[in-house]
This record gives structure tokens, sequence and C-alpha cells, in this order.
């Protein structure tokens, strides 16, 4: 995805692509029912880094540290990157925070989907680093979790995400774009926005009845 | 529902309408946990315009538009009603968004309450067009919805909702009020309002301790 | 749907049918998830008579009897027919009982679908007509429902039924043919289901080992 | 729990809190997936007074009055105490509202916890009372409830609470601390934060990359 | 609750009684969505003696026994009593298994209902004593919950059952029948009964086709 | 896991394995919630073989086959094993059925869990090759789903299942075992049965009172 796909693609919305991806006979890839931490009219969009973490096995004791979010955010993320994080649904444990999205933010990430929780919530929304989450929780993910693989396919909302996909998200919704069809997908999504516009336009030339 | 009530009614809270209707012993008919997308104080009052969708029959093609949005958005719905449309609960495809309510508004309709979803959240949000729904989705409905009547009774939030009956919402919840008994319930409510006020006045007065 | 179209397809399971749809490019039409009180092994075929009911409105008194089942069980089910209730998935009432299954199976319908309760759970088990139910309850729905319409397309498990379409069910779940389609469905269902024996005959035959 | 260490708990994040716990080796005691209505960046610390409501019995009339709202605003709940009513997960009846509130706050109380619903939603956000709360409901509990105990054990959100056990919470979630462990807690909590202030002060510092 | 009340009760269905419940303009009280653990046809009659058991507070080690279930099925529970034990809705816990069941079927006790989870399922079921419960689960209570109470008013299903209410049960729902209204509910439900019972006969009596 | 070992397990219940676990002091490892097709009184005991699969990527056409269970149930399960599907709580597909069944039961497989759904119920259960499953559904997986992993670790009900772990079901639910602790809790729960046998002998040797 270069700088000017990028620029356009924040141009959209993502009823825009979610149409476009039917128009062109996609199988339908849309995630639903994310909570959206960030400035109102916040756009997520980049290729996603993919992340699985599992409950600890029976074997593990408690302090083992088994989680990598350290390296992700510290390394392994680079800019523009979306961090796609599945934990199987489990609304019990975080697996983020400030820290790791203040250094993700430092870093030029794009943002996190996270199929799970967050902490520290009001830092988050305030410091601007745009999340997807389920829902909150302030317990640490170390006790409970481990990080499974990196940069591997995983499931997010019914929808599999592979490493390198592009993520389009905004308040309605996530789209997971195929790579390959990224141009296609901006160029008929971005027709059907100059209709949309045109249509709008007119609209807000009336008078109100 | 005349002038004067559309007025009065904007002064009272669902919560007075629904002591009222309760003392009156009605029916309880409350709408839950829908979603307010609207500015913060917004109270949606008004007659029930009430539409049916269902997913498409197995023998409809994708591509056949059996959705009648349109024409609900640019001639049905009249200055003051408030469209109520049953999806039956469907949570992955939207069947509102930014156009329809920019023309809705235009019209001078009320508001919007669906049991289902809406696209384009932060587009109708600025714009102030008040909506409770259940949730987001960038799916447009043409895909697999078909509307299966309009001006019929539907069922919202396990809720008989006829056409014609008074809607009342504000960010607590929603009051079906029918319409013969509006003007008692106006009265009695406005009855309980003003005895809240005398406590809250009277509470606002004291010295904090 | 003819006599012998009926025998065949009883030889068929869900299965075989679902996979002759997707085959044959027809749109998914699978209600999952319901209960089935039944003899075990048994399987529901035929077309489809529809009822839809809804919460009573706020201006019903409950004495008010505005459900039809009596009509439904002594005159309008018909011989071979499949009763569909659509009562919007409420699951604290109970929309049918013994003695509306005791007239339908003497009428000779073929089953029972409802996204909603029974009642008399025990008799209708023994009696032996077929039900797929959401769950139990002892309230009747005379106090909280009526009945909107009849013949009228509805929604069951997030599938359209109009009248006419033909349902065939078994424990593993529901399939929704369009009856237009039925001989097509049957012949290619057939074939999978012959593929599948020869299959399974090889297995039985073999040592276990 | 006096002034010193409500000022100290009142600069940690319930993060901070959870991961003391942990480490302390305390029964993980996290309350989560409540709604927060309060303004941005709202903290609630403070001991419990601790309330159950249960829906009536069947031999109670609807008119009987048997909550005792009034009590608890009027005179029972003190100055920084935080009010945590359980009523047992039900989300159609309201258990409080504008007017307890602002008894509340006159009172000096801290904030209230309710595994139920509130009404009055947009007064209560705008007074300033902070409320954890599961949803919104404009029905009076007078009509469908009764209050069983004051002061005795509750549960909420799968956490029992004590009279007199410290709840703290902010937007990420709950803690319910001990009351004889709330120093210790207290002191390795802060312990936490002033090595997360480090690493945040450290990445603030750096040049965004 | 004398042994002819009993008797006639047993003739009864859980239908019958709702009916007459709801005629006589009680407070409806069915508790539904239960699993019934018992040989086929089984019904469960008799007086509540009601048990609350809350999770184990923070400050309670993991080895503590606070539970007193061995009591209960020891000591407190009488012939013909129903045990009811609200552990409001947990599901990974058990609170009852296979001695506790023998122990009350020894002693005469009608039954159990859990607003939680049982074990040793197979044998519960194969000894007959009547369950109905939300799920099964193999952990122990002993490790998380508490017996708060014994003999005081407990919610189940979002119904408050107080000691001495008479429960009626059968695969269909549970009833709670306030005690003083016992033989006027027992008499209107044998007339339905009665009403119920010619038709069938009637029914049965005709020829099928 | 020796034909020792697997001969002793069986002749316990879940419930004596979840205790002799935390006794033993191992981290809870229950998986809840699944419905068990097999006759009345089975038990699966043996060691996992791992499956994971997750929906197709958008990319995929629909008739591409990109699952393994050909293979699972024709070379790899082997003797003695249990087979363990994470499909990620999917409950509108299916991943097994009667033939897959059918083979793995002439190879001595021990049975299947899956975190999803089966298809040919009926055949399943008469067969009694014992499964458990979230639910029912006869849609093929081959046109949703692909096979991600082979003896990988996955999870399951919120537990992490690794190739090897020894997976212990009844009705009630299912233990996994660390393999490196089985004797351990063999002994354990042996000694746990003993003491259990000897109370319900007692008992059965009482009069009833």
């Amino acid at each position: 995805m270069d700088a000017d796909s990028l620029r356009d693609y924040k141009n959209l919305s993502s009823g825009n692509i979610c149409d476009a991806m039917e128009l062109l006979g996609l199988r339908r890839s849309v995630i639903h029912g994310f909570t959206f931490v960030a400035p109102p009219g916040s756009i997520v969009v980049g290729p996603a880094l993919t992340v699985r973490q599992i409950p600890k096995h029976g074997s593990a004791p408690k302090s083992a540290n088994l989680v990598r979010h350290a390296e992700i955010s510290r390394q392994i993320a680079q800019e523009g990157d979306v961090v796609v994080i599945d934990v199987g649904g489990i609304r019990d444990v975080c697996s983020w925070g400030e820290i790791h999205s203040l250094r993700c933010q430092k870093r030029g990430v794009a943002g996190l989907v996270i199929d799970g929780c967050i902490r520290d919530v009001e830092a988050v929304r305030k410091m601007g680093f745009p999340v997807f989450c389920r829902g909150f929780s302030p317990v640490k993910s170390q006790w409970d979790l481990e990080t499974l693989s990196l940069n591997e396919p995983v499931m997010i909302g019914g929808i599999q995400v592979r490493p390198g996909d592009i993520l389009f998200g905004d308040e309605t919704g996530i789209l997971v774009v195929p790579p390959e069809r990224e141009r296609e997908v901006l160029s008929k999504a971005t027709e059907i926005l100059a209709g949309e516009e045109k249509i709008i336009c007119e609209l807000q030339g009336q008078d109100s009845g």
C-alpha cells in the first residue's frame, strides 16, 4: 500500500469500501460490533500485523511471562501497520494499554484491532492512538495468556485476517481487503463516494422544508 | 398529536411518561437497550411510520433491489414522523445511513428507531438527525433484505408498534403511547414532572453537607 | 409436492439437501439452533403454512383473545402441511401445546416449527407430533400475544419462509427449499446420498482395526 | 480509609491496583463490563454501602412500595461511601435516577455501582455524580422490586462485595479491595505507577519516528 | 401443603397451574429455561427450602470450606421439601452432585432447583432424584463459593422464592405458588385440567384423517 | 498413556479428576457447556490430536477445498486419540459428520471434541462414536472454512489444548490433564473416588427415612 493509496483510502468510509467489495464479487469480509476508542471521525487504514494469544497451558506457572507485547510495540510493528490481536474473544483480561499504545504511536503505527480488552482506556483515548476492542479490563494478560504466533493468519470477529491484509476501520465497522485487490477496491469505492457526494451536495443545497 | 402536545412532551423525560403510563394502568410499552446516536440531551417525539424488513427469500437474486428506503425518505415519511424499522434484530446488515438521514432531516422527520444497524455513524451524529439503533454495519441492506410492509404493525424490542402510535425516546429509553391516550399521559406526566422539579429545586437550594 | 417427492425426501438428511442447494447455487436457507421434540430419527417434510404472532398492542386488554391457534389446528392446516410460527424469538410465552398438537396430528399435519416456545412438552413428545422450537414455557400466548397474519412471509431463525416453501427438518437442522426448485434439489440430493451410502457401506464392510 | 489514602488512591488507575493485588496474591476481585456514566477521567473510590434488591414476591401487590432508596440517599449513605446495589442483573427496571443522585451528591457520596439500570441518564451525567451501571430503563423499581437487605454481602458482576470493602473504579473497570489490605495494596500500586510513569516520561521525551 | 393437595397437584401440569394463576390475577411467577435432569414425565412439587450461595470474598483462602451442603442434605432438608439454590447464575462451578442427591433421596426430599450447575449428571439421572439446573460443571463449589443464607428469600430465574413457597415443576417449566393461595390455585387448575381432558378425549375418540 | 492408565481413568468421573487437579494445585483446565452426543454413561479418555479451522480468507473461492478432514479420519488420527477441533465457536457450519465418525470409529479413535457443530446427528449417536460439540448444522465446512494447522496448540472453551494433552470427558464436563502429571492426577483421583464410593455404599445401605 503506497502513500497515495493510503491518502485516498482515508477519504472513504467503511460503507464505500463495503459496497465496492460486494460489487466486485469479493467474499464478505466485515468485522462487526467492536468498540472504537478514538477521537471522533478517526479512520484506521494499513496492512495487518497479526498476533495470536491464547490462555496459558495447564502446565504453565502463573508468573511465567509468555506474552510478546513489548517486542511488538518496540520492534516488530512498523510505521503504518495495524496491529491485529486475536485473543479468542476473551473479555476478562486485557492485552494492551497505555504504554504499548504510546510506543506504537511514537513509531507511527496506525492503530490496533483486538478481539479482546484493553486497559488505561482514558489515557489511550486522550493520546489519540485509535483502538478497536471488545471491552475493557484491568487484568494484565501476563497472568493468563501466552503469545502463540506472530504474523500467522488469525480470526477476528469471524473473519480471517492474514498478515499484510489491508484493514480499513471507522466507527461503523472494519473491512479486510485482500492486498492484491486493494487498487481495484479503491477505484470502485472512490466512484461510489463520488456518486454519494453528489447526492449529498444536492440535498444540502435544498431549502429545508 | 398537535403542536402544543409536541412542545409539552419535549419538556418531559422517558421516566415521567413511564410513571404516568404505569399509574394510568396502561400495558407496559418500553423499548430497552438501544444505542442513541444523537446530540446530548436529544429527545425524539412523534407518530410512528412503521416499516418491516426481512431477509430475502431463497429464490431472490443477490442483485435484486427489494428495499424501499428511497421511497420512505423521499416521499412517505412526513414532517414530525418517527420512522420505525423492524428488521428482526439483524446485526450484520445496515438499513439506514447518511443520505436517508439527510433527506429525512430536510423533510422535518423527527428521527429513526431501528431494531438493527445503521452506517455512516459519524456523519449521522454530526448532522444531528437522532437515531436509536442496535449497532453499526457497513453492509447495504439491498444485498440481503427486502421491505415486506409499510405502515403495518411491527415488533421492536419486544413491543408492538402500530402506525400512528406516539413514540417518545431519550437516552434512557423509548415509550410507545397509544395515540388515543396521548393527552391523558401528557397530563399525568406533566404533574409528575412538576413534583420532581420541586424536589430538585429544594435539593439544589441546599448547601452541600 | 407430490407423494413421490415426499417419500423420496424422507430418505434424505438435512446434510444431503444442504449440499445439494449449495451445489445448485441457491441462497443458503438453513434454520439453526432449534430444539427438536420428536421421536429419535424423525424427519419433517412439507409445505409451510405460515403464522405471525407479535406481542399485544399497549391498548389491548389482557383478557382479549387475539390469537388464532384454534382456527389453524381445526381448519386451516391441511394434511401434509408444516405449521411455521414466527413469534420473534420470544422465550417466556408459549404458542402451542398438547391440544393443538393432537388436533394437527389427527388432521395429518406434518409438524411444527416455532421461533418460540411450546408447553405440555412431555405429552407432545409422547404423542409423536414433531416440533422444532426455541424452548418451553407454561404461559399461554392469549395473555401476551396476538396473531397478526396467516400465510404471509415470516422470518424464522434469520431466514424468510413463504407459504408453500418446502421445509425439511431433522435433528441436525432445517432447510427451506423454494418450491419451484424442489425437484432439482431432490434429484441432486439423492445423487449425493448415493455417493455417501457407497462410502458408508465400504467402511462398514471393513474389519475394524 | 483515611483522607490520605483516599487522595493517594485517586492518583492510581484500575490497572495499577489490579497488578498490585495480583502480585500480593489476593483473590482476583475485578468487576467487568459496566457502563460508566461520568465525566471523562472520573475515578470512584470509597467504602461500599451494599444494597440487595430482588423482584417482588408473587403475593405482593403492584402498588406496594417495598424499596428503600429514599432512606439510602437521605440518611444511610455517608460522605465518601460508594453505594453498591445488587439487583441480580435485571435490565428492564431501573433502581436509581436524578433525584437520588442529587441527594447523594449533596451528601458527599462518592458514587454508585449498580448491577442493573438507572434512568434520567442525561441529567445524571450532567450533574457529574459518577455511576457504573448495566444499562438504562425508565421503569421505576417500585412496581417490580423490593429491597431485601442493607449492608449485607452482595454479588456484583460475579464478585462478592461486603459492606466496608474499598471499591475503586475508573473507565477500565472496578476493583474490590479487602479493607484490611488497603494500605498494602496502595503501597504496591504506587510503586507500580512510579515504574510506569518513568517509562511514559521517557517515551514522551523521545522524538517521534 | 397436606398429602391430599400434594397428590392432587401431581395430576396437574405446569400449564394448568399457570393458567389458574393468571385467571386468579396472581403476579406471574414462572421460572423458565432450566434443564430438567429427571426420568421422563417427572413432576416436582413441594415447599421451598431456600439457599443462597455467592462467590467467596477476596479475603477468603481457597481452601476455606464455607459451603453448607452437607448440613442441608443431612439435616435441614425435610421430607417433601424442594431445595432451591440461588447461585446467581454462575455456570462454571457446581453446587450439587451424586452424594447430596442420594442423601436427599433417602430423606424423602422432593427435588432440587438450582440457578447454577450440578455434577455427576449420569449418576443423578440414574438414581431418579429430579433436578432443575442451568448446566453441568465438575468444579466443586468449595473452592469458589460460600453459603450466605439458609431459608431467606432468593431469586431464581428472575423470580423471588421464599421459604415455604410451593414449587411445581415439570419439563415445561416451574411455577412458584404463594402458600396462602395454594388451595385456590389447585381448585382452579383442576377445573382447567378437566376441561382440557374432555377435549383430548373427544379428539382421541375421533377417527384420524 | 498406557493401557492400565486408560482403564483406570475409565473408572473415574470428571468430578474426581477435577477435585484431584485442584488439590494438586494445577491450573484449572475445565471445558464447560458442550453437548455430549453419545450413549448414556459414555466416557472419552485419550491424548489430544489438535486441529485448527478458521473461516476462509477473502481471496479464497467458494469451491476451493481447504479442509483436511479426510486426511485426519483416514490417516492421522490414531487408535486411542481424541480429535480436538478448534473452529472458534462458529455455530452455522459443521466440521464433522457420519462418514468421518465411522472412519474414526473403525480406526479405534476415542472420540471428538469440537468447539463448533456436527451434522448427521442421529446417525452419529446411533453408531456410538462419542462427540462433544457446540451444536448442529447441515452446512459443510468446505464452503466456508479452511484447516489452518494440525497438532499445534488450540483453544477450546477458553482452555488451551496441546497435542498429547490427556482429555477426559463425561456428560458433566471435560478436563485437560497435562501429560506429565497424568499418573499423579490418576492416583489422587482414585483416592477421591474410593472415599466417595464408601459414602455412597453407606447411604445405599441405609433404610430410607
